[in-house]
């Protein structure tokens, strides 16, 4: 019998699941709708129903020591998913849900925490003790390691990097402040900059003719690789905001590198070259060239589930 | 026989020592001239020659199981002073000297990683697991605690929260860069927003008779109290961007409070009430109201010894 991992990864739209090893290979996954107008409760019916159906034809060759989640306003500590704004919950009590399936070892946390660890387990990150995970998504997630552990601080919900304030008195931001990083870098965010160039310049723009809600961080990638003068000057206010505000992470928390991850980040060095250069510009001189600006190792399409059940791996060593 | 550390701060001027008992009595204390034109080497054995005589009338009742630190430029991993700007000495293997004069364990870190061990052992924040101590000197200095232990990071440097940027473009700092934290949050910072509001307004003030030279932060505090209109406006600016910088740290880190020590910190509420208001309202929602924003529990004359001695008792738990 093989030791693996359930990993779970909740979404607003779908919940993944997914069979692991130790050293990160993705047995088998599947997925089912979040739908999250029903209670939590019938989301973990209809999942183990499938999984335990699917795991029948593994269960003589793998024994699962562990289940590991990535949830949306999930808490490490209390094991509880806490009224997320997309989904209709309020709060669940995920850790005490589980146990009635499977009374084995449980982890629970955010989805930029679980990608964390999985960049740590399996990606990027091997073999490092101390740096940030960005995922640039619709906003922008971080999961921060410090000495070979996830910073959870004394709330659980620690790594809030998406919720610094980059400009006084900035864009409107759905946490309810103004300026908060996550409205100017991610995918969102340059959307809402190129928006703002459209206003302000007079450059002709293939941009010009989508709508906001029609308008994606790939149609901007893509006109930026055309040579679009706006996308591509979105793509560097994008980055000297990022850069700014790594370089402040980096005078806090002193990290070795700082990985970045989702769909944002796909546009490579489109993003970081700007972001490396204003990094660069805003560090202390002790960091200057030293901080590593590096992509993900994970899939994409796997990361949800290899960082959930890399949370076990990690929660086993420390036993 | 009693055990105790031996605890130094290496300060521009002074050096002072001194022996404190694992429960933060502090037996006896001295103080020699740093003299930092001479080599480092030359300081040691001026310490030692010092500090071995009156403790030679001790030595029947107390064991020093260890010597702990504070330095400026201090690297924790390394031992090394690393070429501290105010002090003439390059790099000074400090670990490696100490050994020759008490072959016990060593610590070494900066003043404000000192200041928060202290405050974790023996001040406000006994007890707390993750906090964040400000020291408001000249500069603006931190140190981390998180899940009960000391954040070095990387590098060993980590907790440089004085250098991140609160004003784009703002006033020139010693770093090299511009707008960093401590040139507006500081004994310093305090004074240079006394002479803007100077030069912008036209209210009278007690301040505009004295040089920026002359000029101390205790000079700001006085008039403040005496209902000066410049004093009491440079106390609320200085809160307000100081708040501002508190809820982006708590964003990342979590704490479960904030402990601000040192000479501006003896303003007392008024620093900490502009502080707290302006922190309260950029706080995340669910940290609102969560965010203890404290003085410093140790005294002013003894923080120095206290907290390096507290880095032995802190290292000693580790084994």
């Amino acid at each position: 019998m093989k030791d693996v991992a359930l990993g779970i990864d909740i979404g607003g739209t779908n919940t993944v699941f997914g069979i692991v090893d130790k050293m990160g290979n993705l047995i088998f996954k599947g997925t089912i709708p979040t739908n999250a107008i029903e209670p939590a409760t019938k989301l973990f019916e209809r999942l183990f129903e499938k999984f335990n159906k699917v795991f029948d034809g593994y269960s003589s060759e793998y024994k699962i020591v562990g289940i590991g989640m990535g949830a949306p306003d999930a808490n490490y500590y209390t094991g509880l998913i806490e009224n997320p704004p997309n989904l209709n919950w309020g709060y669940v009590d995920v850790a005490s849900t589980m146990k009635k399936y499977y009374d084995i070892p449980f982890a629970l946390t955010n989805d930029a925490n679980a990608a964390a660890v999985g960049e740590m387990e399996f990606g990027s990150a091997r073999g490092m003790k101390n740096f940030i995970e960005i995922t640039l998504g619709t906003g922008l997630g971080s999961g921060i390691v410090i000495d070979g552990k996830m910073l959870y601080g004394h709330s659980g919900a620690a790594g809030e990097l998406g919720h610094i304030n980059i400009v006084k008195d900035g864009r409107k931001c759905a946490c309810g402040n103004k300026g908060c990083l996550e409205t100017y870098v991610s995918a969102t965010g340059i959307k809402r900059t190129v928006f703002e160039m459209l206003a302000t310049s007079r450059d002709e723009s293939i941009l010009r003719d989508i709508s906001f809600n029609k308008l994606t961080a790939k149609d901007i990638y893509d006109a930026a690789k055309s040579g679009d003068k706006v996308a591509i000057s979105a793509f560097k206010y994008t980055g000297k905001l990022f850069g700014e505000a790594l370089s402040d992470a980096v005078a806090i928390l002193s990290p070795q590198a700082i990985v970045i991850f989702g769909g944002l980040a796909q546009a490579g060095e489109l993003l970081l070259a700007p972001t490396r250069k204003s990094m660069e510009n805003n560090l202390l001189h002790s960091y200057k060239g030293k901080i590593k600006l590096i992509q993900s190792g994970l899939s994409e399409s796997d990361v949800a589930i290899l960082g959930a059940s890399a949370l076990i791996w990690q929660e086993l060593k420390k036993t």
